[in-house]
């Protein structure tokens, strides 16, 4: 079968990939967006569909110990390792409808696509529906592609709180139905048993918009370094009353911490790391005890950076604790920073990007290379199971509710990744 | 009666006092500190009290249209004006007992003192228990001494909505059974019906305790220029997938904004203006949208600029505009800094501060002269009514919880005011 007539018939199921994402949209609504925290009612709602389209298509449907459901379409021969494509389906809180349902359900389309075209291909292909890609509901990310690899100590994963719950990862499961201890079995997903992941995600910048093109090809997953739960501890008072050096303000002195590591940003650009970023996501004075009048005797705040540089990444998280300490001796508060988590950059395999970028020219279909943010092929990547991805045009930025992907641009990645998802099986 | 006479039966008085201040912490208990917002059950607490203690000595007892309740000891002379001493009965959010509870009880005291000896001054003595002082909840300050002399509008009072409640000064009156119709008649306090106005206070910050006194005669009631409803407003975007140049992020932008006026005020004081203050009490990304891997499309914050120099507020209220508008067109935001709110510095009354350092002298009170922060006596001095104070020393600073006066320095405070405040009766 040629690329061209996989795109056909890639084609021919876009409609119902469509109707796919409205339902979705409409059972996690939430405001303007929707939220599909991880393992909650919502996410579930993504497995479900997911497994219920595997059903429908008589393709082959299990769940591994962490809740991540499976589709299979069986190959020629059962024993060699499969081709996984795939991604996640919880969402940021009042985040948009495609980030990263897309990914799954165009591994459902290519399934459903090759299904339909009679192709059984040399090994089997799988898509798989992830969950708990995002860090905002237990302060990590990847946990579910994570524990699928055996990357994440079970134990540790089920002990994680999730921020808005004050609840466990083992007791939201336990809600869904799903026993933790099940966890402590080996990986689920292993190089022995999969020789590729193949991801789909929409591209979360204005890149494509601004160059006017459907599709991109990543060649490295940016690294980050994170602080999750930063804060500065000063002391309340009057805001008349204390001359200026009788206070510890801990809003103030947060506020040097940020302005520094915004102008230490600029510097990075300037001496030539354009794909540095710096994000204060989170930060914010204690609502149950602020007031305009009071000077804040606490601050809580989120650092976040992302490099496709280790050594510029392992500066800016040097460069905090250094600066820290300064403003804090200086303005008599102290910083809790708090854990430091993260991940080095992951460059994507050469030989899958080749197959990608052969797929994208097969089809004629114009796509760049650039590099990307944080997603679960990283985990599949440092698992040891070579990885790729396809990036699809995405308007108004993603994290948001705006986030809008157009189905016509959808519909141009999963060709490419089809076409490239079945040389792969075949090759 | 003589200075010392008053003092001895001030002193007298000082265990009803304690008892006051033990029951009234009691009943507004809030974890370590007390909350009593204006015009709730919970400053309702000190109006009724202060309206029960006047009952038992005898004392007249009145309620103005705003709630506002007023003790008076009658003098030899019904038709001459008033002296009024007194204070708020609000606190902030887990504020102190003593802010500006100290002063009603002062007051009380006073009046407490002189009827136990038998005095019928020249003219009437009275004593407010105010409310609405604390800008923390309607948004403005001394909305209780305002509406008392008529400086407010009562149907834009009415209207003041309470910022956690999210409902109307006038729905909260009509909790309490105080009809805001009833505002609309004339001032309840003019200079006609009140000859001076003395109000005790704690003093809110560390200058007393630093110099081992037990009061002071402020000289002049800082003026301040606030913003407390602004915000920056950007646009949400993926942490990591949106370069620099192409990012809104209203946090950075307020940090710059914030930094900046942090900045101005070290050179203020550098240039001589030690009496000038800047807090920025709140700010915050908005809880329900945002995340560590969220750039920030909100960020919403207050204000507060104080100072003894019209022309520095007036500096800095500008500084703060330009500032805005610079920030807001490099960075891709938009800065809606709300309404500007604040007052002139007010200098009391010399007449009156004479008085009290002769009181003090008379006494052998140890009491330095200083500025102070805004009081519900700047409303009084504003509406022609002449107006000064003493502040009483305070551990631990004010507007929060550990805040800690001694009772043997509200005594020593009370003296001087009683000594003071019969002086101007018979004056």
């Amino acid at each position: 079968m040629n690329a061209n007539d996989i795109a056909a018939a890639v084609a021919r199921r876009l409609p119902d990939a469509e109707r796919f994402f409205a339902e979705l949209a409409r059972c996690t609504r939430d405001g303007d967006g929707v939220t599909r925290a991880a393992w909650s009612p919502q996410d579930q709602v993504g497995i479900d569909m997911l497994a219920d389209a595997g059903r429908s298509l008589g393709l082959e449907v299990a769940h591994d110990p962490a809740g991540n459901v499976y589709l299979t379409l069986p190959g020629r021969n059962r024993n060699l390792p499969a081709v996984l494509m795939g991604s996640h389906f919880d969402s940021v809180p009042t985040g948009g409808n495609y980030d990263g349902a897309a990914g799954a359900v165009a591994g459902l389309v290519v399934l459903a696509a090759l299904k339909e075209s009679g192709v059984v291909p040399a090994c089997d292909m799988r898509c798989v529906g992830l969950r708990g890609e995002e860090s905002v509901w237990y302060g990590i990310a990847y946990i579910g592609s994570r524990l699928a690899v055996g990357s994440l100590d079970p134990a540790e994963a089920a002990r994680l709180v999730r921020d808005d719950t004050g609840r466990t990862l083992g007791e939201h499961m336990k809600d869904l139905g799903i026993d933790p201890s099940g966890l402590a079995g080996a990986p689920y997903v292993t190089p022995a048993n999969t020789k590729a992941f193949l991801e789909l995600h929409i591209e979360q910048g204005p890149v494509l918009v601004a160059r006017g093109l459907p599709a991109a090809i990543p060649t490295v997953i940016r690294g980050n370094v994170r602080f999750p739960y930063a804060r500065c501890l000063g002391e309340y008072a009057h805001s008349a009353a204390v001359p200026r050096g009788g206070r510890k303000d801990a809003l103030l002195a947060t506020v040097e911490l940020v302005g520094k590591l915004d102008a230490l940003w600029q510097t990075l650009e300037d001496e030539g790391h354009p794909d540095t970023v710096f994000t204060v996501g989170k930060l914010y004075t204690d609502a149950a005890e602020h007031a305009m009048t009071k000077v804040p005797g606490e601050c809580r705040f989120t650092l976040n950076f992302g490099g496709t540089s280790k050594e510029v990444l392992a500066r800016m998280r040097s460069r905090t604790y250094v600066l820290a300490d300064e403003i804090a001796e200086r303005r008599n508060v102290s910083f809790e920073l708090g854990d430091c988590v993260g991940s080095d950059p992951t460059p994507l395999d050469d030989g899958l990007r080749a197959r990608l970028r052969d797929a994208a020219g097969a089809l004629e279909i114009p796509a760049i290379e650039m590099p990307t943010v944080g997603h679960d092929a990283s985990i599949f990547a440092r698992a040891g199971i070579p990885a790729a991805m396809v990036l699809v045009r995405n308007q108004h930025g993603s994290h948001n509710a705006a986030e809008a992907m157009e189905i016509a641009d959808f519909g141009e990645g999963v060709k490419i990744l089809a076409a490239a998802a079945l040389g792969v099986a075949e090759g």
